[in-house]
């Protein structure tokens, strides 16, 4: 039997002040055709008024339930309302933004949590004015790891067509990152990204590339000792669990196109080790894939562009790919749960 | 006037197991028409070899001058003698190579300082097997500085086609980069790479673009004090000197086709962070070059591939692009001086 039609994608408001409203509006116009459906989190007046003001043809609908979204899609970009108005102009934050922010992002994990909407999809947020707000995660993504229940790290993927990157350690500073890498860290992220390659990106036996820490790969120690310490050890321990893995490599010679062909995704050391080449290689189509969540969660891989909010230049090319992803990744574990 | 016919380039041996040999006589096929005229400085008979090795067509010539290398580059490629014979085996490495690989670059250096050749371009040495002699240089970069009597920290430069990159600090760790990284350097490496910029890349108002070190730029000390300690200072006092200098950028966003365009060379803080995006871009055609000696550098920058040494499969893409950006830059020098 053919899987059941999926429940719709829940996308989030993100930041008002900010590009999320209006890359969703010329995103619903990219896919009411062909889909995916999905439904915002959003006060429906404040989306409406913002399509007159970037001139979009977008007819905006309030649904009461994330099902009327499936029906509505193809005819007007369905909006589920948030229990407050939203109050913004483009560019301008305000910390009396942050509970309606906070409340899209929980209802949107909570629907999906229930079973109405299929995966979260995210708009950008301003971290630094939730903040202000009392808000205390490093990022949306450990956020969404205390919504979701998740008690151990949540696993942070780049996406994009070319390249698959995973940072072990995510949003700390370099001198930090060093101090915290460990062989565990390094064993317990492979397994994580394995488990997700197989089961949401339909790879029977992932391959995980994994990169040295210092340039050349230490050299033979004489550049760094965390790749005979910690990350040549953590190689053989992820290969003991029977997970294909190979490395460490020098970092610089790992991601051009020849070498992206020795794995599945590459396992990285910090942060930028694996954002650098991922935006470098194709910025605007770079999805966020969260992974060891309870739920499906991509994200469009830019920020606010608060510099340009309101005047409808933002592209929702990243938006797009986000949306395309996590429908891929949803129809994946249906088409895997009906066979 | 037009300037003088410039003498030919000086192309060091390199290590002599790996792959400098046969890139080299497959630059001469693909360049004996149109020059750069160049020498190598090796055992003629050991090339000679090489050549029916690899089935290359290529006529070897020994010369006892540099200057015999513009008469007879079209026939034959030009091999000035090292003062011994060279035995080696491809992919084997031996200790006995070192003085040969030493005295090639040192010839070079002097045959260029000179003024019999205009520039060294130098085939990959094999570090570990130099150490074992009792070399005590970091790089070749190091040893090139010495040969050339310059006391101050030479500058690496890597330039691709869409890309050029300086790492401020180079063939350390991470935790050392990060411990090293003073405002001192980092002015010190925009004026050489300035300098550089305006007198061999032919740029009048050379736009240099200043990496942050953290994640985010430091997302206002949440991810690192560095870029408030060190950098933003660093920036102010560069353009206090009168040069165009924009960033912190956070790295992950300031390499891609759109970012590149806000400025003419990227001021990297660390090896990878530099060379990860410029070799991820154009892995074949990126070039090596030394700022701040007291003679013209450029290097392919691939290593030694002993894997691959002696079987013909070694590609010249990146040794062309080394002798090509040598030439343009002998070229500017000597158009100015003529000017």
């Amino acid at each position: 039997m053919s899987p059941p039609r999926p429940a719709p994608l829940a996308v989030t408001m993100g930041e008002p002040a900010g590009v999320g409203g209006e890359v969703t509006l010329k995103a619903w116009l990219g896919r009411r055709a062909s889909g995916p459906a999905f439904f915002l989190i959003d006060d429906p007046e404040r989306i409406s008024a913002l399509a007159e003001t970037i001139g979009a043809d977008v007819p905006v609908k309030a649904i009461d339930a994330p099902g009327a979204a499936i029906r509505i899609f193809a005819d007007a970009l369905p909006v589920l309302p948030l229990s407050v108005r939203v109050r913004s102009r483009p560019g301008e934050l305000s910390v009396e933004h942050a509970p309606a922010v906070r409340e899209a992002i929980e209802r949107a994990v909570a629907l999906t949590m229930g079973g109405e909407a299929s995966a979260v999809v995210t708009n950008p947020i301003h971290k630094l004015s939730l903040y202000k707000d009392g808000f205390a995660h490093p990022g949306h993504t450990e956020y969404l790891a205390e919504l979701g229940g998740v008690t151990t790290e949540p696993v942070m993927m780049l996406a994009g067509p070319e390249l698959r990157v995973v940072p072990v350690t995510r949003h700390v500073s370099i001198r930090q990152a060093v101090a915290m890498l460990s062989a565990d860290l390094i064993v317990e992220t492979a397994e994580i990204t394995v488990e997700a390659l197989k089961r949401d990106f339909g790879l029977a036996s992932p391959r995980l590339g994994v990169a040295a820490l210092n340039p050349h790969a230490g050299e033979g120690g004489r550049m760094g000792t965390e790749e005979s310490e910690i990350i040549e050890p953590a190689i053989a321990r992820i290969r003991a669990l029977g997970i294909s893995a190979s490395g460490p490599y020098p970092p610089d010679t790992m991601f051009h196109d020849g070498a992206r062909k020795k794995y599945d995704a590459a396992l990285c050391m910090y942060h930028d080790q694996g954002l650098i080449p991922v935006k470098t290689i194709d910025f605007d189509r770079t999805v966020n894939v969260t992974l060891g969540l309870p739920f499906i969660r991509t994200s469009p891989d830019h920020g606010t562009a608060l510099d340009i909010a309101g005047t409808g230049r933002a592209r929702e090319i990243s938006l797009l790919a986000a949306l395309d992803m996590a429908a891929a990744m949803v129809e994946r574990r249906q088409t895997a749960a009906v066979a």
